[in-house]
């Protein structure tokens, strides 16, 4: 159903590997995608992480991140926008289908989550004139439950796309990560309402146990409880024709051989979601 | 706001005693409703905790639990229907304002949430006589998001909601607990739909980091990220007036002298809720 082309390697999931490492890697087991976080590529340089990838032969289906809004201070805010700014300007270099965006937690000593939502709104306000000028898309992401207090209180996709609806169409949309969002009784209808609005769709497996780090939790493909070919289907019918990331934090698996976890995303893949 | 003497004592939160030491407890801290475990009820017998609670002058806010209804056998689904039959029958002995159902995970070997939902629809509309009959009220839980995949696929209020709405109004309702749901976007809205549907409130914090079994990792109100005084006022305006349980697992509460703890809980409820 999906063909195999789509695929593409979230360099988090290979974490040890500089940029040109992870597209040899890529380039070796006949991924044509990566998404590229921003620390990986400020080692190696912008140009030379573009070139690297160019080389290669990869589409860069997403950088990762921007975000991380909701501070106290004044100046931590204007400084968390300048960050951004910065993400922007980067994943224009690189031609990367999407920014992605992880909000961030409650304000710090307040736990009113309504404030850190308009935190948010306003910090993406601010951002979208510099995103549509750079021609970079943003994407808010919503992270599980179970990161709302510190990293993201936008928790469902339905809020990302509610949030995500306040700007407009073409430059604000919303990732899809299976880990994040499975759970939701409410996804089909939610990615059926994304529409065009999702610029990002994420894989990863929810197993159990969660691990002492409850961020690295996260699985191969068909390792877990997601119902990924019903996921992918719903995503395929809204609309979604981009790249499909395999996005993975575990530890086990970054300290694998490189080569042997390219080759189980690959597999997986293929068998599961092709 | 709240009166000092809506508050419960749920007995997990003293999880070493027995009914009749949780009931003394709670009489020499002035706590007048306390939840009940089968577990500890079935030690002690369902005569002799009826009488315990009555001799301390407690009110019995809740009974813990029945549910688990997502089985692949027929047999193990049969078994579980009985065992909240029993449940039920416990309930009605101990004059419980309601009985807490928690739904069950994943039916096992299927990644097919849509089929564990539909499975815990009818077996609760198999249980709906008997709970009439016996005049007890069930309550629907909805578990944080993270429990999904083995203990509940309920993971929201509205999907709880939802759930109760398919029957009659007096007999199957809602359990709004804070550590749960505290995250949703739509909690505000969720609880004001719920109204007389909201049969029992619950009081926990969410604190961070989570322990390694994250069954445990609440924390005492006030410790960590629930806006309690928000929640308890909708939950308030929704119309709800019965008592108000805290209900906390966590190992260093449990490892606490149980004075100590009901103090604490007594304190903090008078302080953050009053």
């Amino acid at each position: 159903m999906i063909e195999a082309g789509r695929l593409s390697l979230n360099q988090a999931t290979v974490k040890n590997l500089s940029v040109a490492a992870a597209a040899d890697l890529c380039a070796r087991h006949e991924i044509e995608g990566i998404g590229l976080w921003r620390d990986r590529v400020a080692e190696c340089g912008v140009a030379e992480s573009a070139a690297a990838v160019r080389r290669a032969g990869l589409h860069v289906s997403s950088l990762c991140r921007g975000g991380f809004f909701t501070h106290a201070d004044p100046e931590a805010r204007a400084a968390a926008l300048a960050d951004n700014r910065e993400a922007i300007a980067t994943a224009a270099a690189l031609g990367a289908d999407v920014l992605v965006l992880v909000s961030g937690g409650l304000v710090p000593g307040s736990r009113d989550i309504g404030l850190a939502r308009r935190m948010i709104a306003d910090a993406i306000g601010d951002l979208v004139p510099a995103a549509q000028q750079a021609g970079v898309r943003l994407g808010i992401e919503a992270l599980h439950p179970i990161y709302c207090s510190d990293r993201c209180v936008i928790s469902t996709l339905g809020e990302a796309i509610d949030l995500a609806s306040e700007f407009p169409a073409d430059v604000v949309g919303v990732v899809v990560d299976t880990y994040h969002v499975w759970w939701d009784a409410r996804l089909p209808a939610e990615i059926a309402r994304a529409g065009a609005r999702i610029f990002s769709f994420q894989l990863a497996d929810w197993v159990l146990p969660l691990p002492a780090d409850v961020l690295l939790g996260r699985g191969h493909v068909g390792d877990g409880a997601v119902d990924f070919p019903a996921i992918a289907a719903a995503v395929e019918a809204a609309g979604y024709t981009g790249m499909i990331e395999v996005e993975i934090f575990n530890q086990q698996i970054w300290d694998a051989p490189a080569d042997a976890t390219a080759a189980t995303v690959r597999d997986r893949f293929r068998t599961i979601l092709s």
